[in-house]
């Protein structure tokens, strides 16, 4: 199977990355996590993108804060998906780090989640693989009929608790 | 190899979506352009959804303006990555699409690019599709060595243009 | 007397929902309150608005944050007016849920309040109960009255206080 | 049958309400137009909320831009549902129009939907009256249907056209 | 002296109008508080900024968050200036009661200072008052002075603190 | 009768600024109008703040746009009081004007108008003028009247055409 | 006297571009005008930041509209100073580009100047280059006597229309 | 060597400018800090900025919050380079201080970074000194070498931990 290369822009965003990393494992997807900088360490920045594809990875996981500039320059090294994570910072509410994740010009797609959305990056991610994995696929089923079940649930206890 | 499908919320949207289906064609990437609302015709939009995969398709694209919800919908029907293109409307310049699309909450992904952005869109399918498929791998590989030397094109020319 | 069914996009926003629920109970107007996701039980949502009609619901009011769209989904499924409460989360302030609820497309009205606007959501929905109920009319106009008469308590505590 | 009130603020609003008028008269529902300013006028404001009821009127449209101070203070005068269409204006692109409108403090509620969006405001008025009104719901429920059948008869063209 | 009126849309507002009150003291301006709301207590509101030129006042000073249209509503009924205080509510920041108070229509003005801007409200109010009385700008300048004293005198600390 | 000084920060803001002057001339108020910046004039623009009492002004307006500066600069020269004009430029469609001029520190007050709010901020020069000026107060009154007959007029005249 | 870079992300920018190089012209600063992009070029934007100084380069001007990356991605590989200018795209109005050039974490400044802001960028660089150059600082200080001229000419023209 | 003014507009700003300091320190670019108020102490802010050439300064680095003028109005009294840190107070998370800083209109430029930048505002000042001091940007090339070293410091402890 593919690996996923999960880069975060510092080190202080782990908290926000962990959900991610425990997501690929829970689905049995071998990742390695990077702290790369587009800025502090771009030259090691632009050797994983370069590389990835060859290395055997299948996509790019990139958190970053403020003007995230990580997922657009490791798009503009690789071919493979790149997946932009906005993470929220001191100002402005993580705004600033979702659009300088999201609205990259034509030609260097991010595909970019929610703010702070480490799992979806994850789960999206999966799904990357699982276009051709029926396995992987089947693994993203149950899981969906998992989460739908876990709300059922919790209807169903909402409904005694409020009776 | 997989199909994409493009879908749009409302015809108006062809405009914008046009040349996500034009990308799509220049890689010879197999595509399906559909109409389907979240709110209008649910019903057609989940059986999209439900049967993307076994139809072979390998991603869906959703194209939708103000509280665009149509890949949302989509992605809770599949387990195929969801492509979610912001449409800029008469008013809020596309901000409402853009959060409507990508502030998902976890569990369902979608992989948000620029408002309007139908190229990206494209390639980012692409992308998807070329994790295992060497020959679109180099194609993208190639199309983005075009990218560049048009850029150095322009720069050479925009030199002599200035002296 | 119709019913209202409350539904709240994940058991979390019960906090915010409470409030809702106190002021059905208040003037006697039936609720059902459940917890279901557009997203995680798009089938569960879908049966809730398509028999809500029949099953004797009058109106239902939709909890739901970030890329809101349950409110949405609610409203494609059924011709009862949908009220939609845009739930604050942890970025962006409410914002993204609030132009996710209210930014419809023309042919499928939420009638949206303010941010965490609980409240108000019940009310909203007694108020449409109470366009043919004289009865519940009154008990609205007398709530209008005690609300009058607690902000002129108030004033007149306040005169006291800062004399 | 119950009539309909529809309120601007400014006779310059009247081609953004003319959609609403139409909605409304194509479902047969009786509505009287008015150009009342919650700030110009206030008397004539007052009279009209305060008499709505009992002067035959199910619901009250209201549409204002900028500070849209229309539907909050025609809510404050009667316990009939309010809506409130935010009007875009020539700056801040109906931004501040829909805050205006929508963050009501608890108590007064007003029903609010897009910038905009006049056809939306009839039919949450008519869903209003509808709730007890069989013929009404029915009328609601084919023109839903007839909203579907367009958009899968564009689905169709598009085929035909992109084949 | 004329006197002015100090209005909040709820008593909860108190800790943010506080300051004002304490600015208008020190300045030996008479002031009057009152709890009103444009909403709850309409017509308390309207006899207030009716009755409020006869009654000797010089200028309304209103305090209101989220959809805060108290400045408007007084405006709308006295030809007395009237100063808005958008207040900070638990969403959006108070760009929504900004938005709410400076967006007025041609015509009925409301002269809007900072969000919780209690302390300049009162000085607006005073320089209003001061326009005509030397005695009253004396005092401003004073306070001005004194300001500037102030600041030069932490400059100075600063100095040696950094020394 | 106390003049007004009318300042603009660059000519091309003269069609934003003349309906001001209309304004003022109506009521026949006295006034002066200067092109002038805080940041290319600042000695003219402080040479008229400080001198403006003394030569006989009441209140100063001050349009600009983008980080407009110029009504905070204007008000740290003067105890009379300033008002604020945010003009809409080329971008940001009048949010930063607006945020630059309303949010000004404790202790110097801008009396702040809406966007583009020229008529709006002659008004509340003159109503400044008007609280100890029973003539000037009566026009304003006049005016009120003529507003809510115009907004009746308009009334009247759609009621005639949509029947 | 040290050259000034000034890179576009893109042709399509060099109306926005050339305000920027007419007045590095006018003060006979040195300017080598380029086309590169952080993602389209990235080893050609790297080779000009790396290179810079030892080229002769004092300060880099970098233009780039949406998710701006140039600027930050040309100051990761330069001790000179960078200056931003975010570009106004199709949408948004240039609030992406400002967040994503300006919000640079810390140990990577970018100096960014207005939206579209090519004159400030432009007379920025020339300040950096006058810090140490007694002509060149005197040429602008000769520019800002001459913009105070034209303000004052531009005032003392429309005093005289206003007669 | 050329000093750095560190201008803060209130002295409870101290905490963010603390780090401005000591970066500046750590470089030994000697630096002055002053509490200066654009509308509190305009006198003040325009001696040191109309003197600082001649007083041996290089660059003036500014802080302010709300509507920030403080960088704008002392760039128009100096030909130095002017930067401008927008300061977070307790509304619009900085967004405010943001564009009041970096709208300026041509003419008068300021270098802006981003909200709380204190660190970066030093590293550009620097950075400007370093144009013409080859001592000075040898150690900004040794800062950033230390800065990568730093990050790939603490992604090889990642590594470690995570395996």
């Amino acid at each position: 199977m593919k690996k996923i290369a999960v880069v975060m822009g510092s080190d202080s965003d782990l908290p926000v990355v962990r959900p991610c990393l425990e997501a690929l494992r829970r689905f049995g997807v071998p990742a390695v996590c990077r702290v790369l900088s587009a800025h502090r360490t771009p030259d090691e920045a632009h050797k994983l993108s370069a590389e990835a594809r060859s290395e055997g990875f299948g996509a790019i996981i990139c958190f970053a804060g403020k003007a995230a500039h990580l997922a657009g320059v490791m798009a503009a090294g690789t071919t493979l998906p790149v997946i932009g994570v906005p993470v929220k910072s001191s100002t402005l509410d993580g705004l600033d780090a979702l659009l300088a994740t999201v609205q990259m010009p034509a030609g260097i797609p991010v595909a970019t989640v929610a703010i702070d959305g480490a799992v979806n990056a994850a789960l999206l991610a999966i799904q990357m693989l699982a276009i051709e994995d029926g396995a992987l696929a089947q693994a993203l089923a149950d899981y969906k009929k998992e989460m739908t079940e876990k709300v059922l649930e919790k209807d169903r206890k909402l409904q005694l608790e409020l009776k």
